[in-house]
């Protein structure tokens, strides 16, 4: 063979392979970019308050966070049914007297009846600052940034109405762009940053408990702008935030028959799981038990269908625990073991109550006692409510629950005899104590 | 070849096999009968008092057993260390005023202590009955075989002590025999019958539970003839056993400064452990925990080593939790929040005595009032008590420990309260409450 010919030959190989190269190229160039496993059909823009349209991207999410308009399941102390506690426990009356929520306690729903709720609710009037709606729309985050958190609640509710449209949504844990989860109350980056953390720094485990935080927390109104503050400079547990409330000498209302300076506590779920609960310091986040790891064929994904665990314990205990029949028997268990102490806490608060009353009446009354079994009332008061307001049972920490409670029945009978003592006589008991 | 040629050649080959049969049937014959796994060194006898005779088979076990003489490792809340529960609690030196727990009241040993230990105490003296060797000795089942019960606990503990020579044993709780697990105390036995319940029926898994309430229960001495009784006829809880020495207006002593008719608890690990604990309701026994099986080569064992497991933690939680470290840390905090809940229980009651006593030296003391006062107390110190002496610091059932301490911080707070009253004044309550 000729040089001449081998070079052509040689050269027809090279053009070849050129070819097929620039081929699988440009089939490649033609297939449509990686994503990480969900396609974005539309694109969702920052804070954007509609989940539905969230939801186009992310169907299974969205489909399950609906169901928490029409859930109405009941467990044996809590659940989604707007039932009303002060009918289930008509002592709440008394020891909420003189305050909103002696006219009406209802059980909460889910979180797509927030807005509903919170503007339905007889407790809402004239004089309600805007600060109300802060843990109940997906409005929020957009309008935090637009307006600050200072301007908003200082925005009377019934204005702010005007700009809240949505019930609790995506916006509210989650970045539009990344779908991160992230913490969007600025009372929350407040208060975590008077602890000296951030939540920026945070593993994605710890988020899935933080977020919640954004709202499942004891809160109060700060000053005459009602500023949204967590009352946890130093520290969440319960002696911690009532050291905090003293400090400052702060009161929600003063009770009509006591004169006690009063706290309610809202809804402290995450300061009592996070105070070295068996399940916080297993590693468990909220969504664990409340978003449980779900599929949809071959996808996965964490349920938005939040509720009591107790109503899909097989999914949600199971992810963990093997025998769910022994787990749920054991959450029974501990549920009416607070019940019960609970109980009794609420009796010896009764008590107390009572006895301030009479002994106010009397004509000798040492004031400086008097004031005494007020402080107890408070004291003893803000233990309960830490534990009744919170919506486990105790469940979410069962030993610190039972010792809360147990601190505040002591206290409730020190506030009892105190008041004995500033009336000088032990007439203004009236039949037994409870 | 001839046909009785070929006879012979068959009958020289059924020969031949006939002899390796007999040859092998007289080999297997030659060899050792087969065991359990454990050689029968000795034989012993039914009740040997003696573990060193049962050591001669079961080197392992009674090796362990030996290892209890000498432990004095200390927990943060037990362990094997005698040391004075007085000292590190002075509170209960007035708590035990009038009764021998106030002279003297240190904690127990290990096993092997038994016999020294309770012939050491200062709260033996002339009057002591046999019973009190009830829980002390491998020499019980034999006695008890041959006097009775009855009997044995109308002989003064001085005498029968010339029959008692060995601590608690191998006997206390094994057939010699077959080595199973058996309930000798002939109280246990009663008291399981009065429920209707019998040892005889349960697996061996509960076997591991029961024999255990051999001793750790609670316990009195019915009657003149001192005869041990557990008060289980309504159930193990700590009410059904209240209501139980109500109704047959049983006392141990009258409290000097308060007059109340007390009760003193023993050690109820069984009745607290069995009451819808944890560890329990998982099917887990006291043995698991405290006597975990280890290993001697081949030979699997139950440790009988019998201590804290937080003194082994690695082997006895490491039976059954991955995660040892986060195991203890949990048992730490528990025990915490325990204890910190029982020294205000304490601080209750000693109010009520102080409340009790003043009222009882007015000139026109209720005495209906004072009676009741009285009663509250009991109550409160009986539930107190139930936890205080349980060795556990409530680490057995933790949500049941802070269920009756909470009741019981009540109930002496209504003792003080009551005292108040049967005086007509609060003058007798001194300074703060604690």
């Amino acid at each position: 063979m000729k040089s001449s010919t081998t070079v052509y030959i040689l050269i027809g190989i090279i053009v070849v392979l050129a070819v097929v190269i620039i081929g699988i190229l440009l089939y490649l160039n033609s297939q449509p970019e990686q994503t990480r496993g969900i396609e974005q059909l539309v694109e969702i823009e920052p804070m954007e308050p509609d989940s539905e349209v969230w939801g186009i991207n992310y169907p299974n999410q969205y489909s399950t966070l609906l169901k928490t308009e029409t859930n109405d399941e009941r467990t044996a102390y809590g659940g989604s049914e707007p039932y009303s506690k002060l009918e289930t426990d008509p002592r709440l009356v008394t020891l909420f007297a003189g305050y909103g929520f002696s006219k009406e306690y209802n059980e909460d729903r889910g979180h797509m009846n927030s807005l509903t709720d919170v503007e339905g609710t007889a407790r809402v009037g004239e004089k309600t600052p805007g600060t109300c709606y802060s843990c109940k729309s997906s409005d929020n985050p957009r309008l935090w940034a637009e307006m600050g958190m200072e301007e908003y609640d200082m925005t009377p509710f019934m204005e702010l109405g005007d700009e809240i449209d949505h019930a609790i949504g995506c916006a509210n844990c989650h970045d539009a762009e990344t779908m991160q989860l992230i913490v969007t109350n600025p009372a929350l980056d407040e208060a975590l940053q008077a602890q000296g953390q951030d939540w920026r720094d945070f593993t994605r485990q710890e988020m899935r408990t933080v977020v919640c935080a954004n709202c499942h927390v004891e809160y109060y109104f700060k000053g005459d702008g009602n500023y949204l503050t967590f009352p946890w400079e130093d520290g969440t547990k319960i002696e911690d935030i009532a050291t905090y409330y003293a400090e400052l000498q702060f009161k929600d209302w003063e009770h009509p028959e006591s004169g006690a300076p009063l706290i309610k506590m809202q809804h402290p779920e995450y300061e009592l799981f996070t105070q070295n609960s068996t399940h916080y310091n297993a590693g468990v986040a909220c969504a664990d038990c409340h978003m449980p790891y779900t599929r949809d064929g071959a996808a996965k994904y964490s349920t938005h269908d939040v509720k009591s665990p107790l109503l899909n314990a097989e999914t949600a205990c199971g992810q963990c625990h093997t025998d769910v029949t022994y787990v749920t028997n054991r959450v029974s268990t501990i549920q009416n073991q607070v019940y019960e102490t609970m109980i009794a806490t609420e009796d010896a608060i009764l008590d107390a109550i009572s006895a301030i009353e009479a002994a106010a009446a009397e004509s000798g009354v040492d004031s400086q006692q008097l004031e005494e079994a007020r402080w107890l009332h408070r004291e003893a008061q803000l233990r309960w409510d830490f534990i009744a307001a919170e919506n486990s049972m105790g469940f979410h920490n069962p030993e610190e629950a039972l010792r809360i409670l147990a601190a505040a029945t002591n206290l409730a009978r020190q506030a009892e005899l105190k008041a004995v003592q500033a009336a000088g006589t032990p007439d203004i008991i009236q039949g037994e104590t409870n």
